[in-house]
């Protein structure tokens, strides 16, 4: 097992009616930038249940965060809570609203030149504006992490940063408000917690067997539950299920002590910046195609996978690899998610851009950094 | 599955050589009191460690830490910390002596008239010394947890109390600290963190299945490496397996939606409290009785036990509860643990105590509060 260090400080409240507890979770006096999306919230009930929780409070409104979150966007925001004077963050939506929010609150207080340094310099962020989150999305895990990840429009480059004063004070997670999401988002989101699981898990062995059968048991509750979350929509034990399975997918408990990938999310954020692919369509998309081309590095742990998530007890180690591949594909299949380049009318002219991009960064990816701009074409092609 | 809250802010270096680490964990200004127990650590390594990483740094020497640690004790720190002005808790060794520092970093600051309020009326904790702990004694999660339990040898009782302000600011594992450790502190440590996880497991079906299987993944942890520990005490990743189980078993993590039992614990206590037997030889001799008196309560989480932790698939429910039961024991004896009273010298005649000293309480125990003293005299007379 390698040496790891683990702080999470995030609050979660988690349950049925947990938005009134905003009231016993932001200060009285706080003057507060409410964030939010492409405005479902206002469909849905939840603008109302967190109006009437923040009672008398001074709220100040912020609409119009993009799905794969836009820097200029931001740096509206910035604006507005500096006129303001601004002294708490409300983000209300998906992972998308409350990455926004972690770099608004960086990006307000940033004594550096230029904030698209905190990106693309991944200059230190000393301090931010304290947020807390109503989670409505569950998918990316932001709701319970330090990380985000912006898009700069201008250049069509989506970059993460991370900073340990951007973990949320709070995150409200009431699966009742993710009974009106279209599917989807549903799927989306159980792929990308998926993906997020597989990025931490399928790699190689260090005989560290908590972290191992955690992740496992994160697998087992989406393939248990994603295959019944269509037909029941309002199920809560479901929505539950699935809505803290994808915060424990993100949160730094997984991948405690363990080596991590993150090739497929690299992989992946290329094809959003070029052809605005929804992110969890580009990680059902790739990560079928990296396990092949990376099945030799990964073979260990594709097999434990096979037995452990998907009940694959015979054959040789590399017969069930194989078939923990095809599992996962179908798996995505089955709740809807596109697992070929095709199925978003994408051709093979989609890849030259994407592997020319990683050979200017002069990036290499994956857990033994060896999945260079080739192996990225190849695992692009195996996906056409 | 149940509403819930989770926070855990204590920061967790875990690792090799990890130690080092507290000079820069700790203020250089920090007036440290070292807290620890009988003083192994100075035969094992640990206090030089220590003592190198504090450097210059004013450190005081509190020695003397029972292994149920004694509230008179405790008021005897509080004095050296008021006289010497200390401003940072450094306990080094198990749970004993960081249950210790937490009633010392409570009591310290208390403004009520007597301390022992903080335990037998459960008063407010408003404030505490900051503290970060070296464990060397993986067993009792306080390392990550804000509870502890203090004994009062002048009444014999033994008494928990909670609260936010006693979490640890840090925890250093080092499992190459814990090769020393005796055989008896290895198979209590395990027994422990078995019941940890039992008593927030093995209640009643919530469909909650990510905190079921993250249990199941710490109880097939410890029966995987537990079996193995007693024969290769400095297999590096098999006690970091167990070091880091036993955190994850008492942190809130698993707790998260579900009922929680800890009947085994209070009748434990007690035979801890009148006739000073180790906590975890009470834990592995409770349990099985507990588990056969209440078995109807908790028939389908004992046969889902029987299943996914000891691959038991046959028989009815019943059936695979009873076998599930009987492997638990068998369990606890493959680790060297005590099953029954006879085994630590007791006869029927520790009974009554107990059982008066529960009539007394009115306490009621259990899930479903309805471990009445008949059942603990019944769960007792099991164990003879």
């Amino acid at each position: 097992m390698d040496n790891f260090s683990f702080y999470n400080p995030t609050r979660i409240v988690f349950g049925k009616g947990t938005i009134a507890e905003l009231d016993n979770l932001i200060p009285k006096t706080a003057k507060i930038l409410l964030i939010y999306g492409g405005g479902s919230i206002k469909k849905n009930g939840v603008y109302e249940q967190v109006m009437a929780a923040l009672g008398k409070r001074k709220v100040t409104e912020f609409e119009g965060i993009e799905p794969n979150p836009f820097y200029e966007t931001c740096l509206d925001a910035v604006k507005i809570i500096k006129q303001k004077k601004i002294d708490f963050l409300l983000p209300v939506g998906g992972g998308s609203v409350i990455d926004a929010t972690k770099f608004i609150a960086a990006a307000t207080f940033y004594d550096g030149k230029d904030t698209w340094d905190i990106l693309s310099m991944q200059s230190e962020v000393k301090h931010a504006v304290s947020f807390g989150c109503v989670l409505t999305l569950p998918a990316t895990g932001s709701e319970m992490n330090r990380g985000a990840v912006i898009t700069k429009a201008e250049t069509k480059e989506k970059l993460a940063f991370h900073s340990d004063e951007c973990f949320p004070l709070f995150s409200i997670l009431d699966p009742e408000t993710t009974y009106s999401l279209p599917k989807r988002q549903i799927t989306n989101g159980i792929v990308d917690t998926f993906v997020h699981v597989i990025e931490q898990y399928c790699t190689f062995p260090k005989r560290n067997q908590l972290s191992d059968r955690f992740a496992e048991s994160i697998l087992q509750t989406l393939v248990e539950e994603g295959s019944k979350v269509m037909k029941n929509p309002t199920d809560y034990d479901i929505k539950a299920n699935l809505m803290w399975a994808a915060t424990m997918a993100l949160n730094g408990l997984i991948a405690c002590g363990q080596p991590e990938d993150w090739a497929t999310h690299m992989i992946g954020h290329e094809l959003t910046a070029f052809y605005d692919i929804d992110h969890g369509v580009t990680l059902s998309i790739v990560l079928p195609g990296l396990l092949r081309v990376m099945k030799k590095d990964k073979l260990d742990k594709l097999a434990q996978l096979a037995t452990r998530v998907f009940g694959i007890s015979e054959g040789t180690r590399s017969e069930r690899a194989d078939k923990a591949i095809l599992a996962i594909e179908r798996f995505f299949r089955t709740v809807g998610a596109p697992t070929h380049l095709s199925d978003v009318n994408l051709d093979a002219s989609c890849i030259d851009p994407i592997v020319e991009r990683f050979k200017e960064r002069g990036w290499k990816l994956g857990e033994k950094q060896n999945i260079n701009p080739l192996k990225i074409r190849e695992i692009l092609q195996n996906r056409l």
